[in-house]
């Protein structure tokens, strides 16, 4: 039996659970993979928590380069979070030629391009599948699964704590604060919710997934995002009444030689799988070239799921190193055939307006002029029945059109004296 | 670039599948892999037809042995089918040291101990992810990403075909019959359709799954399967008035030391994921003790997503060989832990039934005190207005109870000289 010894940077939630799920099915990977996983060590500012989980405290150090130095630890499993610390510990893991897990997309996608060159250099794996999707093996997926296919899209459910909020909302027809306010309450938003809510936990993934499909590193700068802290239970339930649901969605599109990689809350049609993601959960599908359309769906998050992504690669890691195939599978791998970011200004989409108009005569062909002027063609348009004071909101579907043109549009409708509040704006996604 | 020999036994659709997969991201493949994957030799019975797909005939060869010997060829893909002859074909190819890829289910299911044992004495890959679930990547989830965990179940929709049908079914309220000649019309159903709609394909694949969750080679005359061959239409409606939809569902647990294997058209509730799978698609869900839920879904057959999961293979056992570390993932590894087979009639499930039954008072007080002798717990009952002749369709939906003691029961109401035609039971699947 091989023994492999793995050093943990990171004694939280997920490096508990890993300790537990090592504890628990150690044998079981023994068995199946024929490779003793040991826990050397592990690192943590705080070695006097308990968390749960019963370990021989001569393990426990507050020193990581002990760790990392450590001659019988060959896997350094980072669990720190954050991005400089972990970036230092990681780049110094890599040089002394240790293989390394990972769960840190934020680090992956500010700094992913240097640690997979380092990787790269030193010769060694650096896996990250727990930095996407938790339990759910989506990165193995992308880049082994479906290595034949040209990525041609993907629509990811990224966040379980935007979803779980969205979720609620319209189950509930609760407002947004509210609702965060008691996911708090209960452990599913942080007390700074702001990297969750205003969509830079997703941003960070969908980046990270890009750089698997496309083979660029992509600057978190240039990419598009929005979040969902402006969304209001009255869109919600009139997406509801017009068959969709409101999702958070990460979108990847290859087409024209263009890249697209966007963040925004999008009307999904009911009857789609990703409308049916409720909760915690995340899905992401990816519509590939050759495979056409694959879904995978599970817990985003949490001690358990994100735990069973790092065993995966520790496994995956291990067998590398027992058959002396390290870097089997490269971290990344640079690809320009697939061409570059199209401005968010150029995506074209269908959108879905809620405009707040005076109920006069002639309004609805004023703003039909409008869009028309900046070639957005009207698909339905519908009249509700709610007034807020002499407003009254209008539904607007229309067919695809080009994003700059309804930023034009919206400005110009916006600026009608009849006009009650700022329109307001979501696309729409119909997966064709 | 490193080149790999690759040759083809068996040009029909998901072969040539994978000769335009080649040669449309051959290019992509190399990129992302560094290797380039050279079709060296395709074998079939006939060399003349169109597949629509343009190959130099000096590639095609009858004799699929010349392909196997050639030694500019490293890895056979088998996809001829069939029981016997692929056998043979693919252990030849293992003794001579080459890599296996194979999507032939059905004689991994009957004959895999044999051919996961010669793969592993020659120290070679044999790989089959094309073999359950086509452009899904199942097998490397199970094997790879969840290999950390133990799978406490797994629930499949494993056969299109049957899903096509049901999904008609229900849709348009026709009968099998009909649904089954449209579907052999539009080439979705064999004209021989038996082992798709009775349940053996499915079962074929559930004990591929079974042998990579357990570790263990179940024998398919073990396996209780059940197929859609009797599904009416008048219990789909009523399923549908319950709030439940009839899937062929692959059912796999492990519980209390014993393991289920059983295919069986089942009622699963309406809100579930898997309820929400039609048409020819697939899916699986997989519960492991660690992950918890995840789940899987896409094109479940066809040339092109059959096509995906074999190029897949290719690359992965190109990997290998270019890296020197052929059989880093074993094809099966043997595990004594799980526990056998349990009976059939030991597996509690809850039950529907529909009874057909005289319009008599004390009918229903008579059939409640047989399934109450046979310790069979009544949820709920309805009974509903049609009617054939004297007898009404009387629905009970039961609390869990044991396989054995269902069969007993209905062996006993279907001797009442009031119930007018054998009574009708479904499974229902609550997944918790």
């Amino acid at each position: 039996m091989k023994e492999m010894g793995i050093g943990l940077l990171g004694f939280g939630t997920v490096g508990a659970g890993v300790v537990e799920g090592l504890q628990r099915n150690g044998g079981l990977i023994e068995r199946r993979t024929g490779l003793r996983l040991v826990l050397k060590r592990i690192a943590d500012l705080d070695v006097d928590r308990d968390r749960g989980v019963a370990v021989d405290r001569s393990l426990l150090t507050t020193d990581a380069m002990s760790v990392i130095d450590d001659p019988e630890v060959g896997i350094i499993v980072e669990l720190i979070g954050g991005v400089d610390v972990a970036r230092e510990f990681i780049l110094k893991s890599l040089e002394r030629g240790k293989a390394v897990v990972t769960a840190n997309k934020a680090l992956l996608a500010e700094h992913g391009k240097e640690l997979y060159r380092a990787a790269d250099a030193a010769g060694v794996d650096l896996y990250y599948e727990a930095s996407v999707g938790g339990g759910i093996p989506i990165i193995r997926a992308l880049r082994e699964g479906l290595v034949a296919n040209r990525i041609q899209s993907l629509y990811g459910i990224l966040n379980g704590t935007c979803n779980y909020i969205l979720t609620r909302m319209e189950q509930e027809g609760l407002p947004f604060d509210r609702v965060l306010e008691e996911a708090q309450e209960a452990g599913y938003a942080e007390a700074e919710p702001g990297l969750d809510i205003d969509g830079l936990d997703t941003a960070h993934k969908a980046v990270v997934l890009a750089a698997l499909a496309y083979g660029q590193s992509f600057d978190m700068a240039d990419v598009s995002v929005e979040g969902i802290r402006e969304v209001e239970s009255i869109d919600i339930g009139f997406a509801g009444d017009l068959g969709y649901r409101i999702k958070l969605l990460a979108i990847l599109k290859e087409s024209e030689g263009q890249i697209e990689i966007r963040i925004h809350p999008t009307l999904v049609p009911r009857a789609h799988l990703l409308a049916s993601v409720g909760g915690v959960f995340n899905a992401i599908m990816v519509h590939g070239d050759v495979a056409g359309d694959t879904l995978y769906h599970g817990r985003g998050a949490g001690r358990e799921a994100t735990a069973s992504a790092v065993l995966g690669d520790i496994v995956d890691v291990a067998r590398n190193i027992a058959r002396g195939s390290p870097a089997r599978v490269p971290a990344f791998v640079h690809d320009d055939q697939h061409g570059s970011l199209r401005r968010v200004e150029d995506v074209r989409s269908r959108y879905y307006l809620r405009l707040s108009l005076k109920d006069e005569p002639g309004m609805l062909a004023k703003v039909a002029d409008i869009l028309g002027r900046h070639r957005i063609s009207i698909a339905s348009v519908f009249q509700k029945e709610e007034r807020t004071g002499e407003y009254v909101p209008v539904i607007i579907l229309t067919h695809r059109a080009v994003e700059g043109n309804f930023r034009d549009a919206i400005k110009e409708i916006d600026a009608l004296k009849e006009v009650g509040a700022p329109t307001v704006r979501y696309r729409i996604e119909d997966f064709d």
